[in-house]
């Protein structure tokens, strides 16, 4: 199996620990964006990945490319060309406070490119699946022509199409709405995975759920699932994360699977002590391709995506650097994190 | 509105994370102290806020002006004299381990000032509000004289006195007792904040509650509220937090206030993984200050304090580091520390 | 009372905080080891304290000792010869992740010494009690036949020894099982200590207890004393620790001790945000042997043992850096983690 | 003597020590730009200095403001509006290898601000000096037009007027050249400070000195400033610094000025180890406002101002951190270097 | 072009800045070994390189592949087999205090793997160059079996063959001298490179120069270079690297080259304020291979080989990060370190 | 041979690598003062060495002890007393900026003590030599009547009294000059040691050398040392050591003795990139009295302990963690930084 993502990967910019931003002068510096995410995670699940991009020709754009394939990701088709890394500052939220992101990514290489510098014939050799998300169409009008591009490239190859409708309130700033675009977008969609809040905002579907209203009340989301493959016929699968957000800290953490047959619930964690929550949704869908593959079944492809995000929790950064075994033995034992020796 | 504070402030050296001291050869190095804390926490909130105390004319006393500056406060009114600035060493605690602070503040250039070095009609010109603490008069002879005539001068210019009485057992070596000194400012002042033990060792008045035994029962403490008002038939209002304190690393958070019409009590936290307490009674003091002024309502104004503590043990250091809009969202969401993005 | 403690010391090398190995190229670079750890906390808690092992004669080698100084263990009886000092990696684990433990400690300087090359006379002079654990037979022939050596000539001196199980699955590897050597040490004993695993994998006594399955029963743990004790008749005492993993920053933490005549419970505590627990038995063990002395009473040595090892949990490193006077706090207090200012 | 400074202010990102872009996942986080340098400088040095610029409203904004507040500029000109904070990435050179700056300040707020934006009837009251650069004019159309306005309406007021001529090769990239802007702004200044490539370049001044080829040959200057003072009769002064770079470690520093009536040259100093140079123009500039005000002759001046700039290769960060006492003690004792205490 | 190199990489644990081993409780956690230099180097120059090794398949061996990959190295043909990562300890010398390295590399995955284990077809596959050192055969029996296994198979199929002779006294413990094996090796090599220790130690060639006492006199050298020549007749080149060591800061460097036509000198670098030299012989060998490949002249490749090299001084770890472009840069400008903004 | 020292140690908070004071929230935190590293110097050169002064019985005292034991010091004399252990900020130099010292030493432990507090009759058991410095006096009266009774006392029992004359000019403000005192002290003592100022400002000894001017030229200490001879008729042997700043970074380092026999000159060393020389002085007095212990002539003493120092400049903190070998191999070899391995 070899899967493709598309997107914009950014320089992460946080501050130590539980810091306010700049309170002291440092700022630690990774690499992370939805996508990108998304194929570090399938290659440290041992997929052969592929991350399709556009990054400046710069030492930072250079970092960039080698914080991927340090990690195994294929980069050879990375763009280098346009000004900029897109940057996005973090300052991580602790008991009730918030984390807060504040977003620089305008005029970022990939937000201005078009979809004919990219060669879509080789992007696509051999490949049996491509992963996209909503945040890539919200970032300028540019961005999400290639995103359609991509997608419609893809379908042609007849490779399934995944699609994380990630709704960025702080992005959509360049004259379009989310449903207005999204709903082109998921016409070549296989598989769209989301919260409810993304339903809403991205899909423009109406729920009388909100976040966190309905907490860990699996049986709630059956009916937004059930909306949104009926808006796209196409759709064979959605599935639905449910984050019971208590504080900063302390998570709830399951999802719900409709594949037109079923109405799936997975496993539930109880997150305590959450170290990195960003990019946890991308360990979701990583963990889903992955399932989907390895196990065949939507159930055991569930539990594993869930299991999966669970252990993002517990890593620092954007990056989803978790590997089977460990995903396995979380399912299996419970994670009662008793020290291996 | 214009608000002053008077107190100390110190060099903090905190050993890093949860070390014991001088596990690593490194020491966090910020400033703080009571007043100095309302001071930030008030200009955060964007109240034009002054502080004034001495420091030494060197480069540790002006580090500790200038920290004070970066976050907006007035620094025109500190003294510059005297041989040194007061440390404290903190380790922080975590699990059942208490933290420890270890006070290095005697012979500091404030605790050696007397009153006739301040320009207090200076100091008070424009002023509504004066905060002072019962760290002040713990710390020396000089400076409970100083403290008396500053609250003296305040009052004949109708200036609306609030004293947090800040019981440290630490203290009080110079030879008289917390009770003896405290009744004579007491009478100058309009709002007391405190907790159970404040009430018992700063003022001396007898209680049967203890720290913890009465937990979260906050109707245990109107007694006490009751005998505090009726002692100094001045102060206006009476409030007192409440810290259920599980471990180092989980607390209830509540607050009760009396204001001889009403016992109100506030919303309720619960805090798990603290990030650092020290100073979140003093973003409860400012809290109420700012919100009697902003809100009116003391109910209003004694919830606004209490969120805006509770946000501040998300906050490493002595500063409530905290907006309005944080607390607002606080009030309004219920803190699920949901990423804002 | 003096008390030896014989063992291996390690280089710890663990990436910082949540981290994954070498997400960031640094380590922090600390020692520690079963036996040490336990001579380091009879230290700390004023027992002069002996520690014996053999280092390689360079500066790493030299650098262990002198961390084993600073916290007053007597290293005048260590040895200096051997190749390398062993090392282990640590990943620390996170909510539902593991910790990581990798060994690399194979040739190291005390696994190739022989019994010959230690001056038992002058090691044992003066001395009371003697501490082993079960990792040393673990780490080579070598090391298996200097441990009894020890024992055995400890115990023609009538010094009281304990041993602490210690199961280490990544061990074992020079061609015996566990109980086979084991069996041979304890015939030495007199203080047996261990989980519920040790003692199946070490001693090789069966039992229908799984690790976490008994949870906080401590009644669940008789039968398995019983059956100790009756294997071995020179055994006093054995005591057994009991971890609820709930997680790894959440973990229940109870003790069981027989000693023939009565089967003893200890305090239970929860501690969250659990700090570091790699040392945390051997806590236990010193806070034992610490509390026979001290104490006498068999039940005043087993909630000594079990608090000051609550008490490890919330220190960085191996080590217990834990004080008498916090070990009595929080027997006395229960731990409620307040400021002490 | 009130000084305002007008300009861009950058979130600088260096990597640690002398490591190359990324080798560790962390940048040093601190704030600079020529003409906030030159504001913070003249605050240390104990004028009542005033900085505007345009940051955006967010926490970074905020935080930059804070920084300059820190130092005792006067910060309540400074826009917030725009949508970023220019940034600009540094790595450290050492030996033969040289620092490389990446700017990413395209779009930032104060290259979007508009002349109309700023109140500069409240700017410029009560003030005597006007500090620009050659930097703002290079950034956007938009920069260039503020600064044109800013220098017209300071010269009506009769403010005197400074221009730091600080070519960047990076920038100028709206359309139009450095010569074609800056002999507009050249109109209005009194005292020009560059190199000889600023000559050059920002003024199209042709001359055979190339970066480096004169050397420590003060004389080889004197032509240079002769023409570019017959080029703009309203200047009073230019002065010209000479760094002979030998690495990027160890430079020597020197510098002349022509007053019309005199041909002055400074004394030099070999400084090795450079530790930061970055801003070391800005103390010259800024030590060159200090002298003429509070030292009359043009001889101190250009002294003074060596020296201070000096002293800045040894601060880290762009702000020149340093005091009256400092400059004055080197320039009497010939800066030994000897540990004071 | 596409180059192997083949031969040990380690764990490179340094202590931070100038400390002595664990002044603090930290290490710097990186990567280097002679030949992996030469392959990242290469890479980074833009060839593709492939590194031929041993790792274990444990996550410090999964670190130690990524560190590679990330930048741009192949290591496809790294096998994962073995019990551990050879380490080695690093105390960076300053002034006249030398460096110390401690190495813990017994034992070691590739120290213990043999010839059949690698698949040299697949290794040498449209491979040209062929690089190794004299480090490898130091390390065991084994590791010596290898190597020669490697060149001899490579010279079968025509492959250039370059050998950094690397003398290392304190390896070479497994009962063979170095120049009895090294004269086996040396038969297959084409390009020899070393300083005057290796060509005496490592091949046993008599000669008068001493480490240090030619200094900068290149002609001293042309004697031992004829030696090595006649020594070993298959042999097209040979150079050696001149280090004029005045203390760990301050070093001279330059190289000579003779390739039995012609004895060529390149030209010299004043090296002060040495950041780390570890590696920079690795950056000349590899800066010699792209020489000879890139510009065809042996005086071209010499003067690279010796600009990269004096580069990589200023680069700290191992590794010799440095680009065409920067080398070229130096070589033109002489290398002022100017800023470059 | 068993040597004490007395003398007080404090706090060492220095800002990291060059910065300013509290440019960043950080301090690097050790233990250092000029008789403590004069122990722990004679420590690690593999001396009996003990160490005398006073320290609170708190956390911050504790772990200075535990310091001083980790590099072999005996501690057991140490008293447990007073307040606050002293400690001192310093702001490292770097070019042509000064280091500078802050004390914040008044009230600590050891400077309220009284000789009653000390049990001489212990402390000078089996010792043969005592080694003071000209700073304890300095500190407050008690401290100087402390030092007075001790060589006293030393003196009574034969023992060989040493004197670092160490002239600061921030102390001394207890009301007596230091001539006054000093001469007293002198008294006693068989070695001083010093620079040209300590001769002049401690003991008033009048000279026309100013430091710095006579840079190099040993010949010209010949004459004060001679007074210094006069002077004091007891005194056996006065060094001088000869610092030649040339800046922060680069000095020169040489001594000369007198030993009323001979007038000797040691070797030279040019020291640039000085890492730390605060504790160099410290380092010369420790390798005066190791070398007449071990090499018995004077000239073979003041060569070591001229390369004793001269390595210290390299270590990182106060302490001269340098060992035998380490002396004897610059000596040797002359120092040229080569890396070990």
């Amino acid at each position: 199996m070899k899967v493709v993502t598309f997107g914009e990967i950014m320089l992460r910019l946080k501050s130590p620990g539980f810091e306010r931003f700049l309170q002291s002068p440092m700022l630690e510096a990774t690499f992370g964006g939805g996508e990108a995410n998304v194929a570090v995670s399938l290659a440290c699940l041992g997929i052969n990945s592929s991350y399709v991009t556009a990054v400046p020709d710069n030492p930072i754009g250079r970092a960039c490319i080698g914080e991927l394939s340090r990690y195994g990701v294929d980069t050879s088709k990375v763009l280098k060309t346009g000004k900029r890394l897109g940057t996005y500052y973090l300052e991580q939220g602790a008991c009730q406070r918030s984390s807060v992101v504040i977003y620089d990514r305008e005029h970022s290489s990939v937000s201005e490119t078009t979809a004919e510098q990219y060669d879509w014939e080789k992007i696509f050799e051999d490949v049996s699946w491509f992963h996209i998300s909503g945040i890539t169409p919200a970032i300028s009008a540019n961005a999400a022509n290639v995103t359609i591009a991509a997608v419609s490239f893809a379908k042609n190859k007849e490779i399934q199409i995944s699609c994380d409708l990630n709704y960025r309130s702080k992005l959509w700033k360049y004259g379009k709405k989310a449903p207005e675009v999204m709903s082109e977008v998921m016409k070549y969609v296989d598989v769209a995975i989301g919260n409810e809040e993304d339903c809403q905002k991205s899909l423009g579907i109406e729920t009388k759920i909100l976040p966190n209203t309905a907490g860990f009340n699996e049986d709630a989301y059956k009916e937004i699932t059930e909306k949104v493959l009926s808006t796209y016929p196409n759709l064979k699968k959605v599935a639905i994360t449910l984050r019971q957000s208590n504080s900063a800290d302390i998570n709830g953490w399951s999802a719900v699977l409709n594949n037109r047959k079923e109405y799936l619930k997975s496993v539930r964690y109880d997150i305590n002590d959450v170290v990195d929550r960003v990019g946890s949704g991308d360990a979701f869908a990583s963990g889903l391709i992955y399932g989907f593959h390895k196990y065949g079944g939507d159930k055991e492809a569930l539990n594993f995506a869930i299991a999966a995000s669970c252990l993002k929790h517990s890593v620092p950064g954007d990056l989803p650097l978790i590997t089977e075994t460990e995903v396995l033995g979380l399912l299996k034992s419970g994670g009662s994190g008793r020290v291996q020796r």
